[in-house]
This record gives structure tokens, C-alpha cells and sequence, in this order.
């Protein structure tokens, strides 16, 4: 946690924010915070700056809030993942948000299993939660977007031309002859298979759709690992 | 697991390598292997190929193996990384080992914690199979080396500087002025600091060894992120 991020329901008045629960813990054993030393904070979806502890007991540290810098700016990409498995897909959430990634798209492919749509990660509270910890990792205040499209087909051919206009879209595709291109920094569409990748099939209505294949060489990685790769590659100058 | 890597102990013939333990399981449980079946293998530290499923029991899988292609190229890097949490430290080793990382070195670092070196991931055992984990997800053969040095002072004073002779040398280090170089293709060694970083001196120290400060940008990125964004950035020719 480089800065806590503070939501509406935290503030009691215009400069004052209330912390409790994990934020609090971590202030308490990790930073070991005393009354009058300043932390980094920023608001959900506004500016960073800086938190004085006015007040601190066991259950709540106060705030005197001071927002005065501008958050990193977003990367210009919309991800559309095929929905990872429940064990990797919180950590993917967290790299996502501190790498940037402010448009994620969850979405189903034939290697997908059904149970994967199952986890309790995917709540409304559960996102949040993931999202808030990679911005608060990186120091960013701007909440991801999180759509889920649990068929493939109606995203494919009613929804994803729409995402790709005007933009460069890209498919990633171990196999396929073009290699990702590098230092794009444009706005983009990026789609990640599952593990396994996408089919043929899925392949070819991507590409019907107006995506690219392209390949990031003869390794093999993971999706969480593929991301940061990707992403690193497409915008070195945004980062 | 995308081949199975074979040590020197599999061989049982020189085309004739028998599997037990976790690959065979793998090849059981997810591949659902029958015999006559052919899988991707590699040889450890030497080249990619096939293996047919000659002999298939509960407790062991007998392949006849050809190799016959070449592994990925190594990256020509040098990472230097202060010894990461153990709860991070196995999915680094094996992030490292995908992105074609051969030449690993563990330091200590005011921020690492002593309790980080008694963890068991660092015996010869956990280290092979964790990296051997890397290999086998980016097919890959090429074991990797890792060297331990608990001592900071005594590495950077009297080993680092005859690391960097002829090579680009750098540490990431968040706050400072020159952005990290992208696409260098060259000869390199990097060295990343723990959560929190390197403290003034030890950067000071590293700086004095030849190394420059780079930032990747206003965002701080977990280790196990910031490894495949830098080696994304330094080596995209390379990947």
C-alpha cells in the first residue's frame, strides 16, 4: 500500500477522511503511523496528496486530507482477457489495475472452464477490493472499468466492432507469423486467451472482427505475465 | 506445463526417458495421455523435441524422445534482485525462468527482512524445480543459474564491478530523474531493489560500482511485475 485510497463513504467532511478495517491495519503494523505523521492518500477517481493523522485509536485513524497532484496518466488500452482461473484471476485484477489497465473486459472462450464464472472474485465488492489494492500499489486513483461477457459469440460480432474503432486492435496468438508490434502508444485493443489460447475458431471471429494476430515469440507465458509484457512493449511511453 | 523437461537421471537409454512424480501426473491428469501419444519434451540445458509414449503404467511414463530443435535464445541479462518475500520468491523464480532470465543473483538489501533467507525455497532442490516450473511453462531448457550473496557490502565492493565490465548497467529506482532506456538489445545488468526499495546508501553504492538509476515512471510496480515490464522494455527483440 504506497497510498491509501479513500472513497466517498470514508469522508466525514470535505478534508476529513476516516479510515478502519484493512487500511487501518496496515497503517497501525505495517507503516506504524503515530498522531501528526502525514501519509500518501488519494480519492477514488480524483487527485492524490497527502493525509495528517489528526486522530488515531484502535478502531479508527482520522485525516486532515490535502489533494493536490494529478493521478498517472491511464494507458490507452481496452484488455479483453479470456476469464482466467479463480487462483491466478485475483492477482491478474491487481497487476491489471497497477499497470494502468482502466478498461477490462472478462469474456468467455471455449477453453474458459464454466466453474471459473463461479468465483466469488467477481463480485461487485470482491473487484473493487483487487482493483483497489494494484492502485494503491502503484499510486493511482482511477477505478478500472470491469465488464464480463459470459458468451462469446454476441461479444464477438455485436459489441467488439464498436470497442475497435478507430483504434489498433490485436489479438495475442502463439503461433501466428507477425510479431507484436512495439511502442504503439495509441489506443488500442488487446485481446489474451485463455490458458491453452484461444481456438481456431475464436481466432478467426476475432480476426473477422478487425483484430491482428500477433505473437510475442517462441516463449509461452502466463497470462500474468504476458500482461505486464504486453503492456510494457505496446506503451514504454505511457508507463 | 507446455513440455516435459528431462534431467540426466529420466535417461534410461539414450533415446529413452521415463517420468514419474509430478509430470507424470501432469501428463495423466491434464494431458490425459495414452500410449502412443506424442508430447512436447525438452533436455535439460539441451535441445527441444518429442516424446512418444512407448510404455504407460500408474507410476511411470516410458517415452522414446527426439531432439530436434533449438530452445529460445537467453536473454544477455544479469539480474541482480534484493531477495524477495518468500511468498513472492517462488512465482519470481519461475517468471524469471519464463522470460529466458539465466544469470539470477539473490543479494541482501536494508529492507530484506532476515526471516526472507531461512525460507526452504532456496534449497538446491526448490530452486531447480521452481525455475525447471519457468522452463517447462515458456519451453524452455536452459536451467538457469542463481547465486546467493547475504552479504551486501562485500558484493557490490568486490564482485559487482567485474559483473558489469563491457555491460550496460542499471538499477530501477523509483523518484529518480533518467527514464529506463527501452529496446538496448544488449549486453545488461539490472538490479531491482526490495518492496520499499534501496535505501540512499545502498543506491549510492551501486551507483559508485557503475551502475545508473532509471524509473519505469510514476507507478511503483510489485518485483514480481516490474521484472517482466523491464525485461519487456530493455530486450524486445529479445523475447
Amino acid at each position: 500500500m504506497n497510498l491509501a485510497l479513500l472513497f466517498n463513504e470514508d469522508f466525514v467532511a470535505p478534508d476529513r477522511a476516516v479510515l478502519r478495517g484493512r487500511r487501518l491495519a496496515h497503517l497501525q503494523s505495517v507503516i506504524k503511523v503515530v498522531a501528526g505523521d502525514t501519509i500518501p492518500v488519494g480519492r477514488s477517481d480524483g487527485r492524490l496528496g497527502t493525509g495528517e493523522v489528526v486522530r488515531l485509536t484502535d478502531s479508527e485513524a482520522e485525516l486532515r486530507v490535502t489533494l493536490d497532484q494529478t493521478p498517472p496518466a491511464p494507458l490507452p488500452l481496452t484488455l479483453i482477457l479470456a476469464m482466467p482461473r479463480p487462483k491466478m484471476f485475483r492477482r491478474i485484477l491487481q497487476t491489471c489495475a497497477a499497470l494502468g489497465v482502466k478498461d477490462l473486459w472478462l469474456i468467455n472462450s471455449y477453453k474458459v472452464e464454466k466453474s471459473f464464472w463461479q468465483t466469488p472474485w467477481l463480485s461487485d465488492e470482491q473487484l473493487r477490493e483487487n482493483l483497489t489494492l494494484g492502485l494503491e500499489q502503484a499510486k493511482d486513483t482511477l477505478m478500472p472499468r470491469v465488464q464480463i461477457r459470459k458468451l462469446f459469440k454476441p461479444f464477438v460480432e455485436d459489441e467488439l466492432p464498436a470497442l475497435l474503432a478507430d483504434k489498433r486492435a490485436l489479438v495475442a496468438h502463439p503461433g501466428t507469423t507477425t510479431p507484436c508490434p512495439v511502442h504503439l502508444n495509441q489506443p488500442t485493443v488487446l485481446c489474451i486467451g485463455p490458458e491453452g489460447g484461444f481456438t481456431a475458431y475464436e481466432v478467426g471471429k476475432l480476426e473477422e472482427a478487425g483484430c491482428q494476430s500477433v505473437h510475442l515469440g517462441p516463449r509461452i507465458l502466463r497470462v500474468e505475465t504476458a500482461v505486464p509484457v504486453l503492456v510494457s512493449r505496446l506503451f514504454d511511453a505511457c508507463l
